[in-house]
């Protein structure tokens, strides 16, 4: 709720924005997670798990849309459908949103429609967003964004391969692609595919481009899902497909050829920090689960409550500490972002993109174990939660990529830094003369007296 | 292979223990590794992965027992049966074992079984013997056991609640267990059923006795299966089962009413050995597939072999460093136990039990990311591997009592310490006089200048 | 510098606020800096440590009071003298103060004199402020707070035990106190000493009084100065006293009887908030001088420069990345303390006391570790550093204590957050009913086929 | 004592060396831990403490002597003079020597006279071991290693700079040395030297030498000496020295010109695993010091024994758990060394080298918050011995550089880790299609219902 905002930020969140935190907690707090095992139950199993659609979204997704709760990731000022949020407000509403596994869906504020819909909003042209966009906005379909391919690493962008040529009218595309998340979703009927139409172009960012490809495009096999962890987060799950000539006319080509890379780099910035809002909603929601569990008057192992044990209070108050500073990190880079950009933002995000998935990781995992057997399977949204979570240390980015180049980054400050250092040592050596000191240093002596 | 036993404890491991080490080794890396996924592929879909038995399972288990592979967990002189390794020995076997999912039921070295054949060679009589020892042994049936329930906190086995009740020659049980390892396999016949007889008995630990409940006796209902992480382990699974006036014969006590406890107490050192010794193993295989990746001539993030990547070396030489050390810990506690049985080496298997299965984690968790997306889904064997690991800091005795246990003994050591440094001290003030010395203190002569 | 002020906070500081961080920073890296090797040389050797005021430092107080830098640290509108700086903006500029060992004392910044301003300004009566306060804020005296005893726990400040009994007009004094800072310098003239005016009092809270005690009184003795990990932190250091039949007129209570832990309950939290921007001054610090090492031309290991070795960029960008987050929860604590007060910041602010240090030392010591050898002696402020920032773990309050606080209230939320859950799954099952839905639970139909 | 032998490495321990270990131990606990105080004490103050000899030392040694516990580091059939002890028992006894600061010294196994016998033992000539092996040996003069400069990346020894250049019959030496331990010392007479004789041979591991110079040579200068923390490890220190134009006789040079990579190679199995010996006997120091004071009566800290707040006993089991791992893989290590010498045993020293330090300063660490203050201070031996361990972490080799070696080697591994693993999933196919299985995957019949 609003009065949870921190204190650091909360003069910057708007009146109307706090009211509706309120709504949005509210909502989530009493329709959402309460419906988030109907949802699995609604799912079904085995093929059917890929085939349904849970009636339970769509009856929250009408609650939602009559709270005024639709849309809120589009940024202010960006699209005329905008709710109007700065990044900063909606990343507090997205933490409500992450503690309920139906929640953003409901809002409409899904990934990866959430960062599709931006890419049309602000590269697609007006026939592109009357097609797409448009019934993406009303939550009437879904989408997929195609990069990832299992042949090469993809967390380099570079070594994409999937091959776009034109023929005549239409680009025709073959290759590979997995980690494509949401086709499983019957409702998922467009992707945004990435691959090469210049693959031989001396500026390796000029190779890419990005094409928007029909789901029921002949062509195109779903091989399998991917499991991550064991789950298979159907409906929308993800998918490994083949694109075998796969044809769509020339007219779904995004921006132009060549401009891939640009586009996907303006989709990165405001999904990582929805990623990471999420994330510490779920921490929030584990950290309660232990709660629950700590103090559960019939589990008494050896006599004594568990929040009587030692170990399991400094466990609730490093958690809670440890969320409280992830929290701090990323609505800092929201508010850079709203500020200056994604672009300005740069530094900010990296740190909330790496740091935060690891705190909740640690968090979720000590409310796993506070459970004993009972947190690593079903009765408790524990372990999927985690499971979940820890894709995000490699998905967008592993954070050794992101590492690596905040280091690089971090370090052109080297020569400044040595310069500085180098200008007052210079100093300190004037001062010395001109105070008559002189450093004492251990053993000067030493020589004299021995020889 | 026996060339890898460590330095130090190849003297103790016999000839023939290293030639059958080397037996072991070949079966599990040409047999069973191979075979692991064929074993996935024949438990099936839906309902059928609780009703399958894959063939290939008893292909191998013919092979195994024509290599002289069967059993060989049966500690040395313990049981006429008994292959004759040494804790010790087995130990290094049963890291081989830990590199495949199917090899230790191959070779009938397989939890729960081992540890309630354990249970039945030991305290249970002759015609108990007959009637289940033979079958288990034998590879012919499989087993449960049947301790933690639902409603408690079960790491302290006097929560236990399930109700026994003797009516005439009849015992009477009611109540629920859940996290019944194997019981979702067609071919588990036999539970070992922890339950309270004497609730009322001052002594807390008298309790508890256990019985022997066939699997289909009447009024056992199989609620579900769990799931852990996302996995469900199927065909053996763990079960949530209840019991509503399930009878058995009073000659299904074993050893005699209120020595339940003792019975569990013996069940559980060499169990917690081949556990920790099949992490390793699990570790190694993660080490290798690691190193497959990094040097996977077709994925070169930013244009360098993973392997040129300066961080990933280090995850290597910290993975083997963790993995060579904790292999020792290990060893070190089964030759404990081989010199003076699991009480002697009480604290030698905490110390395994605790340290083990957070290195594997680590082990495996960088394997999987430095697969990137492929590490967490379903091509590699490394999520399922991290998910059966996870469950070990928490089943068998979570960390933290086994932790706060060995705190408490270690702080026995206390008085001792204390008077030692306290007579340390009183030799120490008696030499400065002697010598006339004194101990420099910085400031001593402050006062004097000041006033 | 005010433009390295983090974005969440920057609309929350004054223009002349961050004027007067330009200022500050200037000073600091200019001027006190390049001293701190001069200061360190003008203390001298052996007991002259001890009776020295270094020329250097009124040197720099002078330039400092020029430039408007003097007592930053009293709150605003909290004492006539006070010029008027948010705790946000102090802590700004704190974070520059740390930078340098001898900024804040030329500042009279510097604890624990701030902390004893504060209780004479909050506390003190007329003649009290007149007599001590005045020249303490004049930078003319210095003094120290005298809470800590060798003979018992005292981060339970209800063990203390020295003596405080009136007799006629006279406290009389009997006990001993250490870590006792600043007790070493020359111009300490007044000890603000926490002691038991009635150690039988029902109330434990009830039984401290805080007394005035000039340093000079007749009866007090400097046993010796204590070391920290091999500094003497001359010559302000930290004292070993004894206080035997040390009288003073009552007159030097302050504020009453009984009233000693209301007293040092005020005192606490600004103090660490600045100690813990110093330390991130200090770490930013060390991160500079890392990267001058990294960077170091002449320092080639197996022929690259550092900076080329794969792990070094991955220690600065997380060097970055945690001192950035650490700031972030120093400042919201500020925030809330401008905002609440000391009470309603108590969580925020045990948040950072207990973080922050813990961040600054593994960033330091990932710099030390980076010079090798150099890295640990005389020739870098690194090792200093990092021996100084250790003791914040336990000073004030080791980290243990406060992590139990805070779970205890974390843990006050158990019985709402286990409600709502509960509610939660009551609705849940509501919805499912609704829907005519069902939790899809494998291994439910398994008894059927089995039996 | 003999009895803590841990079981694993106990049948290779000759019942001699067992009760030479026990004569070890009493006479540490009660000879050489109470003289600590005392040593100290008589190094006196300033200058002096470069000039003393404290009595206690030969006091020490003569009892050490006369009990046989003399060189007792020098290994089997290495050395006539040799005790006979194998790496693995002197290991075990200089566990015991690490629990006091001057056990080593008193029975002439202190670093770095150990290594420096070594090197003359094994590349000396017969005039060399005369003069200067024999006093050693004969405790009688120590000596120092000078091979670290403070201008270049030391912890790759091609960079070495210092000059050496032949004249005649004379060798002239000209640069500068620092961290040359022992120089302090006024019995240290004889350095070992490395430097460059051929700085331009093409075999970068062929320009360096080694040569003995006279501690008194003209043109040595001690110009100071290099504080760790705080301490000046006085009287033996750490010097930094310059050589300008110091002159030897040829017969100084050891083994001959351009064979110094050779010989400092040779020199660091045993030591490494000497240190790591000795820090497991201060981490046994520190945890019965943490057992001290967590059980005493006199500090209780919110009414409780420090051992009954649950975090602490926690923190005793780590320590006890990580430091007997840490024992296995040093003693695993020198089971390696005897059974195949230093080269055999790199792997498993490194491994040691890298652990067995970060063990022991994290329970020392551990001591020393238990500790509060005085944890910190000179009132126990814990801040010192940290910073002393601290230091090896980058002595002798930084982590880093081992564990890049260590990655390296482990890497080699890849191509023959790859092969399997795809050898053994061609084996699976074919398995698959034996019996006619399938992987099941999930999804692999969406296209068809989509469609
Ligand atoms: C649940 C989930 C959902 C996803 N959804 C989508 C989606 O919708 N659309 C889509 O296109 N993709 C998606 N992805 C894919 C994801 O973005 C990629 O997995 C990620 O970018 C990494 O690429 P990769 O798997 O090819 O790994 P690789 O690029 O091969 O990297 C493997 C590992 O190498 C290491 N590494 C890489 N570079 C460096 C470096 N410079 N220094 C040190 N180490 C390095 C890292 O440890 C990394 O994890 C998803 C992934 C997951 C797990
Ligand atoms: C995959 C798997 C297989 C299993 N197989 C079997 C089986 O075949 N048969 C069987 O009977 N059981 C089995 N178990 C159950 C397992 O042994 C129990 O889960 C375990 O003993 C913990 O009991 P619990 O789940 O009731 O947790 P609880 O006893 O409620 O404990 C919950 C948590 O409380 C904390 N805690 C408990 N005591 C203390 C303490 N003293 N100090 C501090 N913290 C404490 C710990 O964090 C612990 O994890 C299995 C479990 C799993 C996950
Ligand atoms: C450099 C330095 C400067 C200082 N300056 C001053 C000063 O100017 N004036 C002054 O009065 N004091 C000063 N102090 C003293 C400092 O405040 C105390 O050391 C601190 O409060 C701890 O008290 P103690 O040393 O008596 O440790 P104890 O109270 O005996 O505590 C010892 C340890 O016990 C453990 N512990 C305590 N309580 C708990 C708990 N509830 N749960 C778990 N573990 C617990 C912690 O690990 C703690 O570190 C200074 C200390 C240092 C090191
Ligand atoms: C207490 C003490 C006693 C000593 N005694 C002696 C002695 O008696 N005689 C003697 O000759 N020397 C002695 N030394 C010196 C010691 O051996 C050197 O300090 C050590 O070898 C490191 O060399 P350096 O200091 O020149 O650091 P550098 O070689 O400059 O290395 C600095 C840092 O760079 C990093 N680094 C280096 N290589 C790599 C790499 N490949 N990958 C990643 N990071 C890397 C590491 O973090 C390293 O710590 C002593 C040192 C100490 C502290």
């Amino acid at each position: 709720m609003s009065a949870k905002i921190p204190a650091i930020v909360s003069n910057r969140v708007s009146d109307e924005a706090k009211r509706m935190t309120d709504v949005v907690a509210k909502f989530v707090e009493e329709d959402c997670v309460p419906a988030d095992p109907v949802l699995e139950a609604q799912v079904g199993e085995g093929d059917a798990r890929w085939e349904s659609h849970p009636p339970i979204v769509e009856e929250l997704k009408a609650k939602a849309r009559k709270l005024g709760l639709w849309n809120m990731f589009l940024p202010k000022g960006y699209y005329a459908e905008s709710p109007g949020w700065t990044n900063l407000e909606y990343g507090i509403m997205a933490e409500w949103l992450g503690r309920s596994r139906v929640a953003s869906e409901a809002c409409n504020c899904a990934a990866p429609d959430t960062g599709n819909m931006e890419v049309l909003a602000k590269y697609g042209n007006a026939a592109q967003k009357e097609k797409w966009l448009k019934p993406l906005m009303d939550g009437k379909i879904r989408s997929a964004f195609l990069m990832t391919e299992p042949g090469v690493a993809s967390s380099d962008a570079t070594n994409i391969e999937l091959d776009i040529k034109r023929e005549g009218n239409e680009y025709v595309l073959n290759g590979q692609k997995w980690w494509s998340s949401g086709a499983g979703d019957p409702r998922c009927q467009i992707y945004i595919v990435m691959g090469k139409t210049d693959p031989s172009n001396r500026d390796p960012y000029r190779q890419q481009s990005v094409v928007l490809v029909p789901a029921n495009t002949p062509g195109i096999k779903i091989n399998r899902m991917l499991r991550v962890y064991g789950y298979d987060d159907a409906p929308h799950g993800h998918g490994h497909l083949t694109f075998t000539n796969v044809r769509v006319p020339v007219s779904n080509m995004v921006l132009g050829e060549g401009r891939g890379f640009e586009i996907i780099q303006g989709r990165l910035g405001p999904g990582r920090i929805h990623h990471a809002m999420r994330s510490i909603g779920a921490s929030e929601v584990a950290l309660d689960w232990m709660l629950m569990r700590v103090n559960d008057e019939s589990k008494k192992p050896f006599g004594k409550l568990l929040r009587e044990h030692g170990v399991i209070l400094e466990w609730i108050a490093k958690s809670r500490m440890e969320i409280d500073a992830a929290r701090l990190v990323v609505l800092n880079a929201a508010i850079k972002m709203d500020e200056q950009g994604p672009k300005g933002a740069l530094k900010e995000i990296a740190q909330a993109k790496v740091l935060i998935p690891q705190t909740a990781l640690t968090v979720i995992d000590r409310a796993i174990q506070s459970f004993g057997g009972a947190g690593v399977c079903q009765d408790t949204p524990l372990a999927n939660m985690w499971a979940g979570i820890r894709t995000l240390r490699l998905a967008d980015g592993p954070d050794e990529v992101h590492l690596q180049q905040m280091g690089r980054n971090e370090n052109k400050r080297g020569r400044e830094a040595t310069e500085r250092i180098k200008r007052q040592q210079a100093r300190t050596a004037e001062l010395m003369k001109r105070h008559g000191a002189q450093t004492a240093q251990p053993g000067t002596r030493i020589r004299h007296s021995k020889m």
